[in-house]
């Protein structure tokens, strides 16, 4: 969901002692445009949550609606149920670009782009915007296909649980480019580069009970995250 | 690494409260193999820890060694440091195999294979054990890498910290197949079926410092994760 305001665009979230990038703080990046593309671009995000001491750190589907990030599923899901008595979440996405082959072992590496969240989890109670959220969900994963489906009957409305978290306290980190060597390394005769890795969607599978007059639509014939 | 005891293939891991996968339970799995191979295919995991009473999850890389993973960084890092205070942590791999397009909003879904390890990471000290790890989270990355690059010495071995997590405690997830959807909903005009995605290495770009009478390594031309 490209729809954040454009006068946001050069934003920049505060940072606080949990959100700072500690280790290579060259890496670290706090504009919301940039920490909304790589929102934007992932399609799994990693939630944690506490429950008792014990961390829990679960794969979900998200979306996202300007400066707020949606997760849902079942009310009677552990994950829901903890984030709402958490006090402190963290949800995380990472999109990784390719592998960084240096000549050392040691100085190996990966180009990626990841996004850490903080905050407090929120029910979303208001129908307006669970019904956002869930257009928001569907549109996240392939764009237009909100249009072409059968869209949430109350039943499903009721049957689903939506949680927002603040975009507000955020942090990018972001590895791009070549190996770096030590000096002396550059002379071995060993191949270094970046080896570029990228999801990309293969040939859709129709559905066994799909009937054959129904056309591949254009979002899914020519699906591309970027 | 698929170094793992043959004889171990069939096993099973004791469930626990914590580990037992409670939303539809017959995507869960825990066969040791089947855990294994998830493993083995992705190059990130999400670390989940404790500080005080804020969860964390961190992206970075791994290397699995029989029933152990391991996770390695600089002793400076908060993510390390914190690993080892805290008594129990969360380790979780997710791999994205496609989108399930069903012809209700509600009915969407992914493909995936996820797995959740939970235990206590403690710091590998002995020398060997070590060395062990580093080689494997090289080859973890781009098998057959570790015997042609510059391999550690003692400087780069002593400035790693390297912690070890046992995989006693965890559980796969997954879901494969079609879309399922309502009955009512079969007749609908949707298109609907599966998207899938894979994780796929591009061309190769070589280090602008790279002698030109070094080749491309058969390792990187032919890169697999399966």
């Amino acid at each position: 969901m490209n729809n954040f305001e454009s006068e946001n665009k050069q934003e920049k979230l505060i940072v606080t002692q949990r959100s700072q990038i500690k280790r290579i703080p060259q890496r670290g990046n706090y504009d919301r445009e940039t920490i909304y593309h790589i929102l934007d671009e992932g399609l799994v995000c990693h939630v944690g949550f506490v429950v008792d001491t014990q961390p829990f750190v679960i794969p979900t589907a998200y979306g996202r609606v300007n400066d707020k990030l949606y997760i849902h599923g079942s009310p009677a899901s552990r994950m829901l149920r903890s984030l709402i008595r958490s006090i402190e979440v963290c949800v995380t996405v990472t999109l990784l670009d390719g592998l960084v082959l240096a000549r050392s072992a040691f100085h190996h590496s990966m180009n990626y782009r990841s996004v850490v969240i903080f905050g407090q989890a929120e029910i979303v109670s208001n129908s307006d915007e669970k019904l956002t959220a869930l257009q928001a969900f569907t549109e996240h994963v392939v764009r237009g296909r909100w249009d072409d489906v059968r869209q949430p009957n109350l039943q499903e409305l009721q049957g689903t649980m939506v949680l927002s978290l603040p975009l507000n306290e955020a942090s990018a980190k972001i590895r791009t480019g070549l190996p770096i060597d030590d000096e002396a390394d550059y002379s071995l005769p060993v191949w270094a580069g970046i080896l570029p890795l990228q999801l990309l969607a293969g040939n859709p599978i129709p559905d066994s009970q799909l009937s054959k007059d129904i056309a591949l639509p254009a979002y899914v014939k020519n699906y591309d995250r970027l």
